[in-house]
């Protein structure tokens, strides 16, 4: 019993030649870019498999709603918070990209982690204004952190936090990590519900977010959160900048000039991840801010566009994908 | 045969009153701090051993001459290049507190490195003068340095350059080092001689200096070496700022702006480090400049007085000190 194959739509041209052949060898690929508006609008009924980078502009609610026969959507973003699943038709399976950046974004929260304990940016910025000068001693503990013997916490423990981890050996800290379901890993103690962020938060010296943004996750990092955590700690996202109540944060480095928040991700303004703030965090010392290079920085690896295509051809195969996401812990509608 | 304590002069107040007490058990202790000029010049000539953090403006070459009876010489700093040798008597032992920062400078070496192959104070500044905006793709490989799968290459491999080894574990890079002498160590490729050094340079893709700045070292890293390492590579510098030809490297950063030079040391001005330059190094991207903080944040941990008193005693007790330099190596003379 012969079947055609099904038709596939690639809405970025993040995903090379080679992997558009393979992807050719079990679906009929059509590239969002290589379509007039004519063209998309007469072949998006037949459509039953979406690759996407970022959701594609050219997807919006009128055009999305013409997909009727739409089962599979992969994306090579790692988190799917861009994708519309109330406008998504219920059967349509969402898969992530989870893992795919892993080694290149814990590369970057150590980055992070590191600047903001022995205040890199800051001292730069002092010698460049001329406001300091030599001295043989510091103010013990304040002035630059020590990291060996204290207490790294992980909040997330998915493809980052594992790989956070492993970099914090050769650093001699303890690695506590927080996980939404029980976890074992070597050296990691682990901490679950809301009473064990609360006792990790607490005891970290300095803790990453490695956490996707969900309805659940949304603010998560709210004025009781930061208070719980150590005056002159350190808080490094490389996840979601939602994931931090943006009000709370800044009077909390308002009122504890030790603590330090070092991030690479934004708010949102407008459904959209901004550098915009409702207030100054890049005149302040204790704020370091990066414009989300983190993840950007792993496509040159080739690996996540190479991992999103090999899980789409799982779905195409008739497999189960992997990374498969529960709709209904995302609330995310247009516009994105 | 009653013997008479042996007169020691504490020369610093990073010496803390347990250590004085330890210190007290095998000699007479005197601080500098509690003499009048009158009473220094009194027990100078028979003050035999000399425990100092930075060699102390009291002891000028007229008040160095009359200590006849100086036999031992114990620096808490962890270099000795501040010690003016050729105003030494011959036969005076001089020992480094060589490995007390090894941890700490190893961390700040990390921080400077990650900061560069991650653009952090760069990115952070672009930021803050709102020169960058948000985009989804970056220039492969250029913009943001990936480090797992690369090679790091240290200069100069004591107890630091062991600790910023056993760092870079974690982050799967490639681990080539060079030592004066042979030297072997699990998972570590080494190279020696005046060719191991251009090999060991060409072949990094970041090189961190960790070698101490003796008459062989000063300058170490010239023009002709700049132009062996890789175009974009990164050059962090926690050792001195003297082992680098400051002209040289200017160049080098205005030829190649994809080469990044990262340092906590600089260079000497009237024999002083200074924050002064000749070029304006902190107004270039691809320069991250803290002013001399790597080391003295390990005074925070005791470590280092620790360690020299310990040494120190050792001296007093008449067994061999650890970390005796070779004098020859070392041409300063004051003013320091």
């Amino acid at each position: 019993m012969k079947r055609t194959k099904p038709n596939l739509l690639v809405g970025t041209d993040v995903v090379d030649a080679r992997n558009l052949d393979r992807l050719r060898k079990y679906s009929t690929v059509y590239r969002l870019a290589d379509l007039s508006q004519e063209r998309l609008l007469e072949i998006l009924p037949k459509i039953e498999v979406l690759l996407i980078f970022f959701w594609p502009k050219e997807l919006g609610p009128e055009n999305l709603q013409e997909m009727t026969e739409l089962k599979f959507v992969q994306s090579i973003l790692a988190g799917v918070n861009h994708i519309p699943f109330a406008n998504l038709g219920k059967g349509v399976i969402v898969a992530s990209n989870a893992g795919a950046y892993s080694n290149e974004v814990a590369e970057y929260a150590w980055a992070l982690l590191l600047s903001a304990a022995k205040r890199v940016v800051e001292l730069h910025v002092s010698l460049r204004e001329e406001k300091w000068s030599l001295r043989r001693t510091l103010d013990a503990g304040t002035e630059v952190t020590i990291l060996r013997g204290r207490v790294l916490g992980i909040v997330g423990f998915g493809g980052i936090g594992d790989a956070v981890a492993k970099m914090a050996n050769g650093f001699g800290m303890s690695v506590y990590a927080y996980s939404r379901r029980p976890k074992r890993a070597k050296g990691i103690r682990f901490f679950t519900g809301d009473r064990g962020l609360s006792d990790l938060l607490k005891k970290s010296d300095a803790v990453v977010l490695a956490l996707p943004l969900t309805s659940q996750t949304t603010g998560i990092i709210d004025r009781a959160r930061l208070s719980e955590m150590k005056s002159a700690g350190i808080l490094v996202n490389i996840a979601r900048g939602e994931l931090v109540d943006e009000k709370a944060l800044y009077d909390h480095l308002v009122g504890n000039p030790n603590f330090r928040y070092a991030t690479d991700v934004w708010w949102y303004r407008e459904m959209r991840e901004s550098l915009k703030t409702d207030h100054p965090f890049l005149s302040m010392p204790n704020f370091i801010g990066t414009p989300h290079v983190s993840g950007p920085s792993g496509l040159a690896t080739g690996r996540p566009a190479q991992l999103a295509v090999e899980n789409t051809i799982r779905f195409l195969k008739g497999l189960k994908p992997k990374n498969i996401v529960d709709p209904r812990e995302y609330v995310t509608s247009y516009p994105y």
